[in-house]
């Protein structure tokens, strides 16, 4: 399959670009008989909405979902959802500059190294608009995961050096990095401004948790439920690291540190801790699910960068426009999208992990 | 596709348990004409066999490798290669033990939830024998890069809290480590001893560097090329986190800081810094990969460790037999490997990115 | 993959439903630097449009495509093509009829039994509407091959018993059934104006050749290139056979007679015959690649059927409204499609066959 | 994924040589706790065997089957099933002339065009032997298959233009042609063996009916269960047509005629007929499943034709060697794998249909 599918039975697909006329996803392999609307797209996409603060960029996107296959009297049929959300806001612009100059940090140079050029206008297909099509696919994950009650969070760890210290979940929505410690919020507001005011931008790490998943998820090689929250995890733009439970530290410990006793209390079989982050060898224990994703700070800088042009001559560049000089905040939900993603995909490849679940099925 | 194959176009399937008859891989979708013999795939798998030093385990296998089709005449032929290895030195075990037992650490609890049951013999599919497969698949892969003067290094950069500070490859091969810096691996040695002498175990990081591939391997938004090198890195068992280029430290860094501004010299761009580690947007941008690989300690410890029998009982367990207090050195070859494959992956399905190329191929 | 999607590099999802908003495709994995505008696709839907004779739907659809991402400037970008084409329309109907009670030959009872219920309203999914996202991606399909000289035409080579004997190319679209002998259109004509009249309706057979194809294509095993062609012809609603070359008739040839014999003239090696179909152990020999595909007869017919409701009861059924009654004249756009679209991703696919092709694209 | 895999949840790699060291398939996706033994694959391997009578070869291969990885203590685990068996037979022989020359119905020309090179030895990668790998996984699926009450069945319908009139299943296993039909079997010797006194060879039909089948396997458009048979019988050496149902004949009915109308009894809903052969809108409707595949005659006659050698010189050759002068019978059991293993795939892919059948197997 090419570039722009996730998933081997719920398949997302994506497609759009900044400044071309509409951006969407098709979801293919839902189960039918899930309910869908357009509200509940809509309430998601407003997550990733731009200028929701005025740390993120002003551009006035209305990013309106409209859904146009695939639901029938409000549940989903089986078949593939169609969903999509016009772009209104593409300023006409003078894009002369980075037609012919490569933005440091940006794709840029690499587009135009693999495919001999580039739609310039807003970053085409590399921009964070992109991630709209996620959220789509996110939506239609999380109404799934619902109906078997599991839960994915996602909220803003740490901004720059400033890490939250404490975890209120009420807290996420009411400032605008969505960390879960009003305090540490506070600190990154101070952090962020002074970067902007220097037309600077910053980069954080985003945690995720989902909750509620049932052991068994996952295959025990390639495809390790670990493997694929990598890979969907570190797809999104800017992500530059990715870590599932004690992540990198783990390696500093030792065995008897790292390893999580079982225990057992009333017929039910727990971990004394969640160093695995809910993962072992590859396949759900039943734990919390923990993810780590670090996003590295938005490329687009005003303060002045030396580059090259196309025609690779050396020059300098200062990025005007509305940039979000902190992007992490709006991540928050795609994050969630595509842990979402990847949590139902599991969930739908593992049903046949046994025979006798076949024949729950499929026996008359 | 089922969990055990990765790979769209350049595609290895791998098969095995720890004590079952053999060992293998299927590499399908090689190009033909590349030189291929037994002893340079078996070169590769030494370097992960067990019993290379006294920090590893003393399963005494030969590990031998047997090419089965796919190469005529020392060439491959564009046919699928299969390779094999059979188990020898599957000792008869008294498993009664861990039969019944959940080993913390271990997928023994995770493979009987998703499957019902397990073979327990040695961990069965979960073991560490795994990874021939992949190193089969990754010495295929290398031939093809070797061709294109691409090459994958891979060191072992910390044990533990003991990281490299030099960097020497000459050194890699000399010590039990794979540490590139000669005094590291002389305090690695202290401290994986003394974890050893008290039952425990160590982990550590390796860190792998693709030195020479083009600019444009990977795809914009899921199959980036950084997408699929974390899906390759984590679904290598013990792995817990994967960063490319300043990864998570990119995070606490500002624009100005991270970006790596471009530069043109002789007509060549190249970048000044590489905090990106070789990917912008997801595309590689011509300079070295750059990824780090967070492995958690063995969880084989000799050490007691409380945790619940099969029926949900509390107990106990010392894990004794012949496992690595340190499985970091030999995860070395097998973190190359993956890089390896997950490159030329890219290489063959980027062949198509432009009609130009696509002519260059077709047109008569 | 989900089953919406097909091809392996160049890959077509299709979305929509007869009577939802709209219905649409994704095409992923086209190289850039096609062009590829509205009105080319345009053209080729005109011809699956309803409404194009008497012997068609009266259904009054546009059909206007809008071509959503993917394009900049005339060109392929390399991202996906995502086209729309919105339904207008659909009627207020009375769906009482058909919503509680199963019609012969379509696929009401099977999409009850697989999803649990339906979108009843004019077949949903499974109408021939859905057939308007594949002629989107042979639209693309065939800007590709146009430009590696390669082309793909069908016609209607018989209707019901009527079996056209000459072939003039020029006649295809002059009379409403495409068939290329005239004289058989003609004689057509009043075999389906009979069958209409009896509230009847009649199949067919549609013929396939690619020209100009080069050796090559496909693989040997699972993907070879008649597979893949008979996947995607059979995909096609209402086709019930597949033939490449000789068919079915070649089971009744002996060896010597089936064989067709190479020759070599001007140092180009060509057939002197093509029972083959121009493909030999599942890849193209460079000769015209010939297949035949069989229709059923529509299954909408306004006489008299004995079938059962939802709940199980014995009924009649009378379907009436806009139907045709012979698919196969607006089938003949389809079959092309889903030809240059497996032709398609048979060439992306095959760039790496050889590692001289693969050093080609890649070396410095 | 590349071209020799077949399934999207059951999957199926196949690898080997007519001449190599031996060949082999690996079936991934398959569920845990099924019964498998090797002593069944070998019964079905028995089937397809060389020197079953005078009408096949007379190549002495034992085709002696191991399992290497994916069953413990006799049940499947859910991890990848190896299996290989070694060829012993191979000739040495003088392979200058085929080496050289492109035998007229056969591969070698497409090989040489795509690979650039091939193993020219008894077909390579091309030859017969390759199924033996198709008949495994073949093996495993009807282990499946038979859990839920499925059976299939495939037996000779017609020798060249000698059709089987009546059926008697247990005559299948009693002529050497598999016709269900002793007296049309009977005819059958008398033909082949003029044929192959000439030197020619023959074809034939093979007929495959699938019992048991639930309804509600396939997906509405592009992976239809029909689309799927007809790709995995297409990919069968030297088939040229398969048909589903009616087939070709569908095209000369009316809907009338050809629609099956419902009825219901006792509670259960059944078709008065069955032209559509099981499949309504890609979707099995539970009735049989009915499959007709068209088998060329051997392409290897030691008649004399004309055809070029590799350097593109007009030549001539006869075949001499140990040939089948009918494949279709050996064919028999490769139809039926093939089948099974389609059928397989479309079950484990299709759990997921319904929400509700996610929930039976995850809720808690």
């Amino acid at each position: 399959m090419s570039g722009s599918t996730i998933g081997k039975m719920f398949c997302v697909t994506t497609w759009g670009e900044s400044h071309g006329p509409a951006l969407g996803a098709v979801i293919d392999g839902c189960p039918a008989g899930i309910e869908l609307d357009e509200e509940f797209v809509q309430r998601l996409l407003n997550k990733r909405k731009p200028g929701q603060s005025r740390y993120s960029t002003q551009r006035g996107e209305a990013d309106k979902v409209e859904i146009l296959s695939g639901v029938f009297e409000g549940k989903t049929t089986g078949t593939p959802i169609a969903m999509m959300v016009r772009n209104t806001d593409q300023r006409s612009h003078d894009y002369s500059q980075i037609m012919d100059v490569y933005r440091p940090g940006h794709a840029d140079y690499t587009f135009d190294m693999k495919y001999g050029f580039r739609d310039y206008r807003g970053g085409g297909r590399s921009s964070g608009r992109e991630t709209i099509g996620r959220v789509m696919g996110g939506a239609v994950a999380m109404k799934l995961l619902e109906q078997l009650g599991i839960r994915v969070t996602a909220f803003t760890e740490s901004v720059g050096p400033v890490k939250g210290q404490t975890y209120d979940e009420a807290e996420i929505e009411r400032n605008p990095f969505r960390m879960a410690d009003a305090q540490a919020a506070a600190s990154a507001a101070e952090y962020v401004s002074a970067a902007a005011a220097r037309g600077d931008s910053c980069g954080g790490v985003v945690k995720c948790v989902v909750k509620g998943a049932p052991a068994g998820l996952g295959d025990p090689v390639f495809d390790k439920l670990d493997a694929d929250l990598a890979k969907a995890m570190m797809s999104i733009g800017a992500v530059k690291g990715v870590e599932i439970g004690a992540g990198f530290s783990a390696s500093e410990l030792t065995g008897t540190q790292d390893n999580d006793g079982f225990f057992s209390q009333d017929g039910q079989i727990g971990k004394r801790t969640n160093n695995a982050g809910g993962i072992l060898g590859g396949i759900s224990d039943g734990s919390d699910i923990v993810i780590r994703v670090a996003f590295k700070p938005t490329p687009s800088v005003s303060a002045l960068q030396q580059t090259v042009t196309k025609e690779g001559e050396n020059t300098e560049i200062s990025i005007h426009g509305r940039h979000d000089p902190l992007i992490v905040a709006r991540a928050v939900p795609v994050v969630e999208a595509m842990a979402a993603i990847t949590i139902c995909d599991a969930l739908l490849r593992g049903m046949s992990s046994r025979m006798d679940n076949v024949s729950k099925i499929w026996s008359k």
